[in-house]
């Protein structure tokens, strides 16, 4: 059987996540201390702190590389509470602002005890990231977005858009290295050569299947396919599995989070689920499996330059949030289709430095005109652009009160935009791209909890197979920021 | 230990589900066929059928008798293709409209497989039910409700109710015993009887701890525990989960369904997710274990004789769907509070029959002095109000498509009433119940599927400690309906 890198995907429904009993091992091909799962983010943090704490480090990826999802990211770390970046860039930040923003945007039914953490020890955090050679560059990018298309190192993340900005003082605190708009493979460029020099192995084109474990349920190594071959592995500390989410795994979406069927994937094509799955084999315990990243792919600023409504011609949302903030509110809560209604003023505004070309799917020259073209009922687009318009007379949007900076009436002819639009343009069937944000129950430390309520012996999980901080909602830089950071505790945690 | 049946929910967190070796247990207090876990309508059915199949059967209840969540329940059940009571009352219906229906009001997402099969064969489980000696009687209660006030046969669960009726042919598929308002106690009464004179045993003050199972992970049995005293069953052919949902364990909701966290719960208080921990702790899959049933608990006609509005003033739903229907699109998608906007004929038709001393929260003379009272943006309330009269006034509502029949100008002073106030004034801490909906991953046949894919030899899962029939919706009667169709067919499965 030959099982080459290429074709994992197939291989998935097939392939048994059934834990190898110990007693039915006779021997290993290789032995360490701790062997992490996966080598995105999370895999390399718990890599740098489990050798850095003296331990033994064999890495397993099942591509040719590193880098996993994270390298495909937007590279933006959620930090915050006073680091360098923010106080060069002019801003006062606290644990506590950090935390009261992230309950909101994340909640909710985020879990507390893990986002206390995150934000209590984030300069800590961000100085370990500087120290494993990332850089920041101590500049911001002034406008709301999923990535800046500048190599500032600060961003905002919706912390400025209403209502947060009432829930606790505003700070920018998207961390970026220095790329202009994706930045991941920056990012994992530079953990990757700290694992490196950290002392850490990895063995690539290596793909785990199951967990061993002994007749207690402690989990003592796992068995991988290399080209074909089946290894065995023994952990003498512990196992971290940081194999990512499923949004690469149909049946696992159908299962928990059908919202993403038939939508692009943010991944690197292995986010299948298989360390989720070998530890449920073992009673693990599962927190938010339904939970999902989603996004509407437009150029980020059209929204905020015009308005976005629903398939009845009602706003639902302020447009200057961060992008996904919207995208949620549009795909989970709203009557599709949605539209982005624009002024020629506001599209070429748009258009011209996010998305040269851009062709709007309908222009008319009033508001009754539009919305009737739209399928909307009588009168409403026309009451909802009134409305609007008398509000950015007056600089007070009343229904959600986006940013007097971005209030700007409406005139002249009118078009409809396809919030979707670049998704679309980009190859991205349906305009719409996620990944899964439930996972594994575990501690702070990592630690995997079983149904019964206790840990599994010596199994850990971080990154997007497990839970982290999000409840409801997402914004950037929090998965990235979750991987690593409780990366590094699973890592000092199985070093011990 | 004292263990009686009063002192069980506060044991749940600390109770080990840990499968127990067969290997382990010296020998077996009990030996049976097939034992059945949870009497209520799920194991009821599982019980009938396997009985009838020849099997030896003993059902397991933790409670003092007989019913489960489902005697606490409005006793529909969710039935069409054309029964005799239809037809009496004088509705055509086909399997494929009821399909058509189920599969939009219980979607997106629901599981296909199992709802064809559950449409295709609803006559011949209607003709099963009143074998049983459950009898409808061939009358028509002709309104939107949760349950009927009167002893009908049949009522409609929003089929008839825009989108609905566009999407197929409409006839009212809720079949009810002959009880006023709840009716599940007498559908449990007439199950439990039937149970009895079939042959089956059943052990009360039981409750099931952990299921015994063989080195290759075949079940064999359970453990239990009655006053105290730890009991071995053995199962020669198979065991059934029928143990409910999780509603009551509020680890699990945190984990799964933080919704519902605060609100009241429809259950019976063991609702505890022990079999679905049971099952997992084997390494069974679950399915949309964040899936709920939750509902705003105010008179049914309330909202069909006024508006239902957003806290924006917005309307959002035809107010004359199925109540759990219009809760749903509330607590999951709108920005609270919610309102019943009504004038004092609406307001005195709702409460005179359904609601006697009712009183309104809120009462203005205009919508604009009631809007701001209720903190709603200026005007919004207006514009509501003057759209819907239009509509009203030429009988056709152009966002939501309420029927005619229920569409009528607002007049004079307004009241604003919460759509909660029901539940408020019976107790319920903030006015809102449901139960949980996902569960374990099962066949048609009830057969527990494993992570791997694979079925769990000898054990099958059927009511809502499965995942079913519904994907994100819920209607009345399809909780009773699939737990008896499905707890059959998993007790024909485990008898062969």
């Amino acid at each position: 059987m030959n099982d080459a890198a290429g074709t994992f995907p197939s291989t998935v429904a097939r392939d048994s996540v059934d834990p190898v009993p110990l007693t039915t091992v006779g021997g290993f091909d290789y032995e360490t201390d701790v062997i992490i799962v996966g080598f995105g983010c999370a895999g390399a943090a718990a890599a740098l702190e489990a050798a850095a704490a003296g331990a033994d480090v064999l890495v397993l990826e099942r591509l040719s590389g590193p880098g996993g999802s994270s390298a495909q990211s937007g590279g933006e770390i959620y930090l915050g509470g006073g680091t360098q970046v923010q106080k060069a860039c002019g801003f006062e930040d606290s644990a506590d602002d950090m935390y009261a923003y992230l309950r909101a945007a994340l909640g909710p039914h985020a879990d507390e005890e893990k986002l206390r953490l995150y934000c209590d020890e984030s300069i800590e955090h961000f100085e370990w990231l500087r120290r494993q050679g990332i850089s920041f560059q101590e500049t911001l990018y002034d406008a709301p977005g999923w990535m800046a298309p500048t190599t500032d190192g600060l961003m905002w993340l919706g912390e400025n858009a209403w209502p947060y900005g009432t829930l606790a003082r505003p700070a920018p605190r998207g961390h970026r290295p220095p790329a202009e708009n994706y930045g991941g493979w920056l990012l994992m460029e530079k953990l990757a050569a700290a694992v490196d020099a950290g002392g850490a192995r990895t063995h690539t084109d290596t793909r785990a299947a199951a967990l061993i474990a002994d007749e207690s349920g402690q989990v003592a190594g796992v068995t991988a396919r290399h080209f074909g071959q089946d290894l065995r592995y023994r952990a003498r500390k512990g196992v971290i599995l940081t194999t990512g989410g499923f949004v690469d795994n149909e049946e696992m979406l159908a299962a928990h989070a059908p919202v993403l069927l038939g939508h692009g994937k943010v991944s690197d094509g292995g986010d299948d689920g298989s360390g989720i799955r070998m530890a449920c084999a073992l009673g693990a315990a599962t927190r938010r499996m339904g939970m999902v990243e989603a996004a509407l792919i437009a150029p980020p600023s059209l929204a905020y330059h015009g308005i976005l409504v629903n398939a009845l011609g009602q706003r639902f949302i302020n447009e200057d949030v961060y992008p996904g903030t919207y995208s949620h509110a549009a795909l989970l809560h709203q009557p599709a289709p949605w539209w982005v209604i624009i002024d020629q003023e506001g599209f070429e505004a748009a258009a011209a430095t996010e998305a040269p070309g851009l062709q709007p799917q309908h222009v008319a020259e009033t508001a009754a005109e539009l919305g009737s073209e739209l399928g909307m009922p009588a009168g409403a687009l026309e009451t909802t652009i009134a409305t609007y318009n008398q509000d950015a007379a007056r600089a007070e949007d009343r229904y959600f009160h986006k940013n007097a900076r971005w209030l700007r009436e409406l005139n002249g002819p009118l078009a409809a935009v396809d919030p979707r639009v670049l998704g679309v343009a980009a190859g991205t069937k349906t305009g719409i791209a996620g990944f899964t944000l439930g996972g594994l129950h575990t501690t702070v430390d990592g630690a995997v909890i079983h149904v019964s309520g206790r840990p599994i012996p010596r199994l850990y999980a971080a990154g997007r197979a497990a839970a982290g901080i999000h409840g409801e909602g997402y914004v950037s830089g929090t998965s990235l920021g979750d991987g690593t950071f409780f990366g590094r505790r699973a890592g000092r945690a199985a070093a011990r």
